[in-house]
């Protein structure tokens, strides 16, 4: 009777995707994904929305943002302004109340968020929520780059910006790792981004979901870093990830 | 302490995204990815690769292939084919021995497959391979669309194809369920379409990385349906899916 | 001994350019282009380099926006907004005062102008000269698209927001005729929006230019309204452009 | 009174588009675009269609084709294949009888050409005239790229597969000038490809429609030679164009 995969060949298949060379000093950029109030913050937006819809069901992503992802996410950033990196944050949001630029699918899912939850204007960058955390927000000079979409690939000017900007490699982080997260560095991958995602400077509402992703994303994509601490050391030494 | 999130609200969650209406017999396609001698057959191409990597790794994404998915992937293809709607074929591979036109990275991982596994030119149009399996193989008149790249929409004129033929929804097979099929669905719902994910129509090299693709997107992106007569039976009944 | 082609084998292949149906109110926008104090106005930004270079070169151009396309501009403004029809604004500009976001061509032939002209930051969002010419700005409400590229599908959100709000014919409009108004028109037209450009309701800097780009447009893209009264008269009488 | 613009100022305005350096022997690559039996033969195809609207009228176009286009191709595709550079072909032509990848417009226009002309098939590739004319047909070995537009970019893999062979200047030649040419050129130059348009490599139906595709390409978009023998020469000296 045929037996699930092993992990073995999931391990040597990784070994297969090529590193990702980070020395190229402005080629390389970390991209930090989606960390606003609207869906990166207790009570707030998004996380608001889903405890409306089952109480306690957010704890774990509350709790894995801010012991975990957010600290991580510093420190990259940290690296990468010290070094002078190029900087990219991507915010999702409409610029429209009646939310028209976002694929009318996502409307809907929003509306009967919204209705569950008894808030308003989840997404539009009109509602302070809009903003990015305080603690990740991006520092004048820094690219910001809003998407209407889950993956950035499939509605903003992510491609446009990056080409021209010259980036090659991309180091991702952010919010949440199973969907705009993974979605976003498989295209990005998928289209000839060197891409590495951090792992502890992601946070998912559940750690199933976000391992499944890193495990797909490491067989298939690009590679993963299981910290930022690895990163920055990959890099300081001039090696691979 | 926080725990891990509960199923129950991922099933509140997948309420809200909104059902597919199949019912507009022109504007809904069937997608069938990548069922190709080169990664969907025993013995050959990747599948061979991935044995020569690790003996038995493949035994339950063959099987998984030859009892389920591609006799759902019939089902699914005499319905439309039954009700004259649009059908898509997608293959993967490239037009150029040496890759030109696939990503980098992509033919680094080729080429440390092909190496392993004592194999040539895996993607390949030159390659007989190349070929649709039988069992699924286009008719006449039918759409077929080369990719480059794992997601449709990262390598292939897909955008501008459906986008001209009218088509607004897409029912989704083939394989692998959690690398070409989910990131193309995921990009297709990303991007408007209204998109049904068959599972028993789909094929993963592991049932883990199966399931957690079509929670995800389920959750996030699309419907999914549990089988080909699920779809079948909606259409016939000209209910949602 | 071969002549040049005569005038009536272009006549008579217009009249193979299908024509655009308008009556569909929520499908047909009106795109006004690029008409900032940065490019459209007497002494400012692009006018005030051009006049740099070569004294009085612009007198047409500045002629021709105050006297002609302006005020037909704000004709079909007036019908749009009467109608409840949509109306997309496009302006172009970089988010960064580095121009980061735009070609490198675009960059150097930018600081060669800026030089020439000795005025700075001409296309950064950050000069008040970004700004809507206060006769065709837009209200509340009104999409408004930045762009980074003459053709608004080369570096703009222009594909994703159009299929979002359900556009499916443009009546096109601004500045200046030949290069962004006609690179956007042939673009749209190409990618299968019905397009009509209204050659009142733009402005070239060279009489011969104009002429040449709506009638190639005519020629091969779509249709050509002389003025916005003509356009008017055909909405309002259901009739095709 | 207000003048028209004259020459003198787009004289100037044109030397301050960047030149552009094809000293990279692997970045820089020659595209002929849709020299095929269906659009640049006399007696058929397009041609056909047009001379059957009006006799006499391809005149111009076929000489110019005969005498100076395709000669002047000849020599940049034996230059660049002696140098070992890239060469893209492209051609136009849908996969379909019935056109479904094309623009709707694009179908009704091609439908009203093939009534008037008494032929079939125009464009499909399924007719023997979607060949390339055997003077500039691809070696093996070649990129060829099919387009279901008049722009590449915006029906075609074009923009991927130059990305993926890592091409960053194009020379463009073919038919015809003030259309397919400059539609693919402005793009490319649009979307940060430095561009050289080659004027006696070009033919169009109509001098002064290929006199003002150049003027306008050459005021705002990339570079314009005179002849393939000076791109020759300039490539040969480690020049700019």
């Amino acid at each position: 009777m045929p037996q699930q995969q092993s992990a073995a060949v999931f391990n040597d298949l990784s070994l297969t995707i090529p590193p990702v060379d980070l020395s190229d000093r402005a080629a390389t950029a970390l991209v930090i994904i989606d960390v606003q109030y609207s869906d990166a913050a207790a009570g707030r937006g998004w996380v608001k929305a889903c405890e409306a819809i089952e109480p306690g069901s957010m704890d774990y992503y509350v709790d894995r943002l801010e012991r975990t992802a957010i600290p991580a996410m510093r420190k990259l950033l940290d690296a990468f302004r010290n070094a002078e990196r190029p900087i990219v944050h991507l915010a999702i949001g409409s610029a429209y109340q009646d939310l028209r630029d976002c694929p009318s699918r996502f409307r809907d899912w929003t509306r009967s968020l919204e209705r569950a939850a008894g808030i308003a204007d989840l997404w539009w960058t009109g509602n302070p929520d809009y903003a990015f955390r305080d603690e990740v927000a991006p520092l004048e000079g820094e690219t910001v780059i809003r998407k209407t979409t889950q993956g950035a690939f499939n509605g903003s000017e992510i491609q446009n910006v990056l080409d021209r900007i010259g980036v090659k490699n991309l180091v991702l982080a952010g919010v949440v790792t199973s969907c705009c997260v993974e979605t976003t560095a498989r295209d990005a991958a998928d289209r000839g981004f060197g891409c590495v995602m951090v792992s502890d400077a992601c946070a998912d509402c559940d750690q199933g979901m976000h391992d499944a992703a890193l495990k797909n994303f490491g067989l298939y994509f690009g590679r993963v870093a299981e910290s930022a601490d690895d990163v920055i050391q990959a890099i300081a030494a001039g090696s691979h990830v």
